[in-house]
């Protein structure tokens, strides 16, 4: 994975510079640059909340040039995406387009995001390597900047990581969920025109919920328990 | 695609409400539920941009409970995800797998979000049939509320045109469900210790699978005859 910078040009609103610095924080990412941005004050601190030193730490340039000279690639953002060819230097791919493509990458990857008005204008577009669209609403499509920001590198960080789930349950005890099911069937006499459906139905079932060994032991002990009572009340019968 | 809900419980800062809102309209989401909020002002409206409908149309009430008894499939948003299995309560899934899951479904989806600062608390936690996470950094994993909201709603929008999959059972069906586990266990004289983990167990695992109307008539036989086997061989003991 590259390292990731995010790069504001002549941002307005600076409680959106804020709220930006918190969702890099959030996604690991540190390397923010400024270009012409308004004051930086109170509200943006308080909107950076644990992120106050990726603030700090943020280089302000006048240029955006300056910004992206060393960067390996340079990706815009865009509120407007297009289906025109004519208009190739809008087209855009989405943001998980990027992160599959950006994750094999080294280097230093710079993601321009725009006014919170105008956007990027034709001149900055240009110099991107690559244009981001968030695929939105037709009736109103226009992210807030940190909203744009936020899911780009939620994509970004997703690309990288695979969130680790709690140890599903083993072939092997699966298998002996179904056999604890068979049982129960049997003992409550099911009838064998519905015993293969059903079977298959609870496998695929297990197959979909994928459960860890702490649910498999849960339900195996439900199932067991169900059998063993009917079983001991009719050996007493 | 579900209808979907987005429930703010106890939201303390107006302007995450307007953000939310716009977040909302952002990707074509009207549904906004406010349980006690704080009180809306300019700020909210500011922040709502083009959404200021959204906010205005939002119901407010007093108690979560109101907010989901109609809603098919609950789902609670956590900051902070498990990997212990004993607080299974807690195991999250994706904001994609959710996607995924839900995006066959019809009727409504109400997706909770809870205070800025303490979340949601345990007990409306156990109300939830799933809970979601965003992967995001060790260091500092609580994102803004209308940023969470933002990527879930992404998430939720980007799934959209996916195939169809068989009706899934209604959240009337599957309370009934719940209900028939619930009669199964106390037949088997349950331990009472173990009982309200099952039950949540139970909940979450079918949260994930998401069953169809034939697989939910087909749990339902299972759980109620083994249920009846126990209960006839009692009375005739």
């Amino acid at each position: 994975m590259p390292s990731i910078r995010v790069v504001l040009v002549e941002p307005k609103n600076e409680g959106n510079i804020g709220a930006v610095a918190r969702a890099m924080r959030n996604f690991d990412v540190e390397d923010l640059v400024l270009v012409n941005p308004c004051p930086i004050g109170d509200e943006a601190r308080k909107r950076a909340m644990h992120a106050v030193e990726v603030l700090e730490r943020a280089r302000t340039l006048k240029q955006l040039d300056a910004a992206v000279k060393d960067a390996d690639l340079v990706v815009g953002t865009s509120g407007i995406d297009t289906e025109s060819e004519k208009r190739f230097a809008r087209i855009a791919i989405t943001p998980r387009d990027l992160a599959q493509r950006v994750a094999p990458m080294g280097g230093t990857v710079a993601l321009l995001f725009g006014r919170e008005d105008y956007g990027l204008y034709e001149k900055e577009l240009s110099k991107c390597d690559l244009l981001v669209a968030i695929p939105a609403s037709k009736v109103y499509p226009i992210l807030n900047i940190s909203h744009a920001a936020t899911i780009v590198l939620y994509e970004l960080f997703a690309a990288k990581a695979t969130k680790k789930r709690p140890r599903p349950a083993s072939g092997l005890e699966k298998e002996k969920l179904h056999e604890a099911l068979s049982a129960l069937l049997q003992a409550t006499n099911y009838p064998a025109h519905k015993d293969a459906r059903t079977k298959i139905m609870f496998r695929r079932l297990m197959g979909r919920a994928v459960p860890s060994k702490w649910e498999f032991h849960a339900l195996m002990g439900v199932l067991q328990r169900a059998t063993k009572r009917i079983k001991k009340l009719e050996e007493t019968h």
